[in-house]
């Protein structure tokens, strides 16, 4: 059997990762209260906590003394124990965020770039020029910095002609990319982040199975099973952006036809307006965020009717789509997340609803939430931030990665 | 969190799962070629082995001595613990198969029913009476039978009106079920036993993260990931023949317009022969089966052209559907399972892999591997019985099954 085995150092790093998990929902806890949120033992969450002080990554916060009883001391994350930095590579921008070591963010910077000149070692100054400015923000020095984690889109790759990873050769670059950043250093895709981002601070937490929907410029999907982010045989999963909506249909950007990105990402939404009324104004908004933002706000009542119709066929479109997640893997969840999610999320949300259920097979959408998503900010940087503080706590040998991260 | 917390007694009961995969993988072997294969230590083996043995599961086969060093014992699993019958419930037959605790097949009846008539009482009589056949066929005594594995085609119970497990009340008609059978029983659905026999017996055995679709009346696929079976938060997963393939495309039995079966089910590549050429004989021949294996001999050269063109569209339409499933969950392989399957298979198999490169996202179908599975015969009944043994073990202490199957 090629399974990975799981041995009892495993079963401790997830007493490990729960009890952080517990933590950082809570703010702060007792040991006692992280015992009844974890359903650990007392026993078990007594080593763990050790385990974690003495790693120096939660500390005592303080003791509360009741009128009855023994005084109780709380735990909370160590927010000093270090800097981490989470690093979105986008299209158009690269944006740094600084974090503690609580995942309280401190401050970020961004570098705008030219999506035409995407040589690798002009992204790679664009991450390095990001990086630098965020720790200068945040007041942060190089030795504090416990991680980095870089989110490329790396399932892109091929399609866009981005070569920071070049097909077959993701070594050589990120190597580069290594010694440029001269910090430890974590490479994930997008997707993985947004899952992780799930996991840790939205819905994951309360879901063993859950699928986070990314609805932006491009369309993708954070899976998560068991508890575990899918990432398929070359951490390609999630890629439902560039799945079947409409065979022969609307060309994709990735160079497919009828993708379920050609209907519900940004740009496909201005597409179906355009198709209805070519003449609306907004049919003509040249920035995506910008026509998404007047979109949102035009749908106050009362709306045009042709802004109405894009939005009732941009949740139809999404519907179907979300069906077919629900036919392939079954969620108990699903969150919508990225700003076309924030913007038309509330707008969108009972009619998608309404679709999924007419749509999905037989009972697998009947007890599905669909929400848009509580963690907000930019879920890239926290997730692949959060990537980095795992891998962080992998190398001081608190918990092992059984799904390695991709690099 | 609500994730299952894996105890030492799960990684007992995997390396147990893992010496009975290699044991059944090749029929005879020493303890130290199980330590080769499944990677586990020779201390581990040896207990193992030692509780298989004491629990009558496997068996010492024979003592082989060469001319150098001390005869080596041999194991194999021992066939006559019991025996198991997996029963495929399909629309118009059911069919009992008695298999021996080794898993080897030793009879089977096949009782027809009629798809119009589907009141539950009807179905379960259908059931206990293949049941009762293949006992007799066999020569086994209900007292030898260790497991009765029972595959309902439950994701489609709402749809079809087939009402043995009604949607929100199954309990109900299962315990009926139970109390006629009078066996230990187990119910799950066909994508999760073709999946399962994919696992002990097919391509799951090598690797890790594995789609097996089936082609026939029905379409769908059984999903391993990480070496478990994806089941999804209802038991829904795998339902891909009831994605979409065209948004408002062909009708399916579903209800839904422009799934996935609609196109490459039986009754879709009939569909799309008649469009084709509707006068064409095969485009009127009343029984799917009978088609497939009819359009299987007539593609031997020279074939007339609207047959050659069937084909070339069933594999684009196959290929991108596959590639939804690249670009979704990203498998290392995908086996092609089911009467139209073992028919048109290999005609196929080359196109379909062409267009999943062409269409598939990025990397994720470059090194994918796509076979039609070497399980044969009724890997329904096949991949229920060994639901069925996977139960008996549990019930006997050898195996937790930390995902539970349906029922």
């Amino acid at each position: 059997m090629a399974v990975t085995r799981r041995t009892s150092r495993d079963i401790r790093s997830e007493s490990r990762l729960d009890v952080l998990h517990a933590l950082l929902a809570a703010g702060e806890a007792s040991r006692g209260d992280l015992a009844a949120e974890t359903g650990l033992s007392n026993a078990t969450v007594a080593t763990v906590v050790s385990d974690l002080l003495e790693g120096g990554i939660v500390t005592e916060a303080r003791r509360t003394g009741g009128r009855i009883g023994r005084p109780t001391t709380t735990l909370r994350l160590n927010g000093n124990r270090g800097r981490i930095v989470g690093v979105d590579v986008a299209e158009t921008y690269v944006r740094a965020t600084v974090f503690d070591s609580a995942l309280d963010e401190l401050a970020s910077a961004e570098v705008a770039t030219d999506e035409h000149h995407d040589e690798y070692d002009y992204v790679i100054d664009g991450i390095v020029r990001a990086l630098d400015a965020s720790l200068e923000n945040a007041h942060a020095d190089r030795d504090d910095v416990l991680g980095v984690g870089i989110s490329l889109p790396g399932g892109m790759q091929r399609w866009t002609e981005v070569s920071v990873v070049v097909p077959n050769a993701p070594w050589l670059h990120v190597d580069r990319l290594r010694e440029r950043i001269g910090l430890p250093m974590v490479v994930d895709n997008p997707l993985k982040a947004i899952a992780t981002a799930e996991l840790w601070f939205g819905a994951g937490r309360r879901h063993k199975s859950m699928i986070t929907v990314n609805l932006g410029t491009g369309v993708g999907a954070g899976i998560v099973l068991e508890g575990t982010i899918l990432r398929g045989a070359q951490n390609g999963a999630g890629e439902w952006g560039h799945s079947l909506l409409a065979l022969d249909g609307r060309g994709c950007r990735c160079g497919r036809k009828g993708c379920v990105e050609a209907y519900v990402g940004a740009a496909g939404i201005q597409q179906t307006l355009a198709a209805i009324a070519p003449e609306h104004p907004l049919a003509s908004v040249p920035m995506q965020r910008e026509f998404i933002g007047a979109l949102a706000a035009a749908l106050e009542p009362p709306a045009h009717p042709a802004l109405t119709e894009t939005l009732e066929l941009t949740a139809r479109y999404l519907g179907s789509a979300i069906a077919d997640l629900c036919a392939i893997v079954n969620p108990e969840m699903i969150t919508l997340t990225g700003w076309t999610a924030w913007a038309l999320g509330d707008h969108l949300i009972p009619a998608v609803r309404r679709r999924v259920l007419e749509e999905a097979p037989g009972d697998s959408a009947a007890d599905l939430a669909i929400e848009v998503s509580t963690v907000r900010g930019n879920s890239v940087a926290t997730g692949i931030a959060t990537i980095a503080l795992e891998r962080f706590l992998g190398d001081v040998g608190l918990v092992t990665t059984r799904v390695p991260t991709a690099i």
